[in-house]
């Protein structure tokens, strides 16, 4: 039919051949992720709470990574390696995951190429850097800070091509209002707002500990 | 006419308006970009050299960081802020440096949104930064390792975004295998291998004064 689609997504004109609708209602969806983030960081903060050498903040910067990381390498990762997630036809949860998110911003469905190159890298190199993350905090490696550092940095850098991209094509991607403002702006403010926080702290941090060995130099 | 075009680039299909050749001969454009270059260099080591608290490899830095940083922000700064710049008639030199790389890689003419977004980060964000990093270098500021570290992650971020979006939408902007080489994988290669070696060398000074700052802590 002229005119009409077989999918919900806005630009209407959106081509999408095989398209299967969602299945699972949006508090199912949104309700899976929400209590397995909790899991995870609650089990974070258990088994980092029986070391007391760990301060509060670092046990809590080892429950962002782990949920961080995970989602990135299992949601983002899937939404990479799935090329053809809309055609879905099984009720797989992350297929679901990626129909509802696209009515936040079409251009997931649409696979559009500077999406999957952000999402591509991070899921792939930011995702397990994550992990690494909560190990190197744990045991108190020397890399810690600036391996945070660079994954926050990492994931500022793409969060502004996300949505510096979809500024410059008309931001014109989402559904409605309440998709636009849950999904695109909502769920991705997180990640413009702690990595800014992370990498302020891992800054300061590193140029106090620079001084320190600079000091310590001269007075050899 | 069907079937031909106003302009030289690849794919043959894209629509470029009021398009006005290219005037200057490749050898002047690249001739005055390498002149420039070689002044910016040649400038910064005689003045670093000044100073005998500067080492070598600083010097160098320097130098790469006053190229660099010149390069995003009048280059890369001029075709953000330029979109018309192949329509230019007036031999402007910034628009003879875009027509001829666009035979490299027509996204520049065409003006997509993932390369405009790279770009407008690099010239807006880590061009400045890159004379502060000079500045830093010279001045011997703590910060300095982990700026360097923060604009080289940038650099390859965007690097990594120009060649994956590239190679999702098709590898097919350029006008010859020479343009292929010389400019999408010449002129892009540097800014791949120098940021890794710049961020291996913080990552390693900044781990090193990290180490050195805990003993210290332990032993006070």
């Amino acid at each position: 039919m002229e005119g009409s689609s077989n999918h919900p997504y806005v630009p209407r004109d959106l081509k999408l051949e095989d398209y299967v609708p969602v299945v699972l209602p949006m508090s199912t969806i949104v309700g899976i992720y929400g209590v397995a983030s909790l899991l995870v960081v609650s089990i974070v903060w258990i088994f980092s709470g029986r070391s007391k050498k760990i301060t509060r903040i670092d046990r809590w910067l080892m429950c962002w990574w782990a949920f961080t990381g995970l989602t990135h390498m299992i949601l983002e990762g899937y939404f990479v390696f799935s090329p053809e997630f809309y055609k879905d036809k099984t009720v797989n949860y992350l297929a679901e995951v990626w129909k509802e998110y696209s009515k936040g911003d079409s251009r997931y469905a649409a696979r559009a190429s500077d999406i999957v190159a952000v999402e591509g890298l991070t899921a792939v190199l930011e995702g397990p850097a994550c992990l690494l993350a909560v190990y190197a905090i744990a045991t108190r490696k020397s890399y810690s800070y600036i391996l945070q550092f660079a994954i926050s940095l990492g994931q500022l850098y793409g969060t502004f091509v996300y949505f510096i991209t979809s500024l410059l094509d008309g931001d014109n991607f989402a559904t409605s209002p309440f998709y636009y403002y849950a999904y695109y702006v909502g769920a991705n403010f997180s990640w413009l707002v702690i990595p800014t926080l992370i990498a302020i702290r891992c800054w300061k941090k590193i140029c106090a500990a620079v001084v320190v060995d600079a000091q310590k130099k001269k007075t050899r």
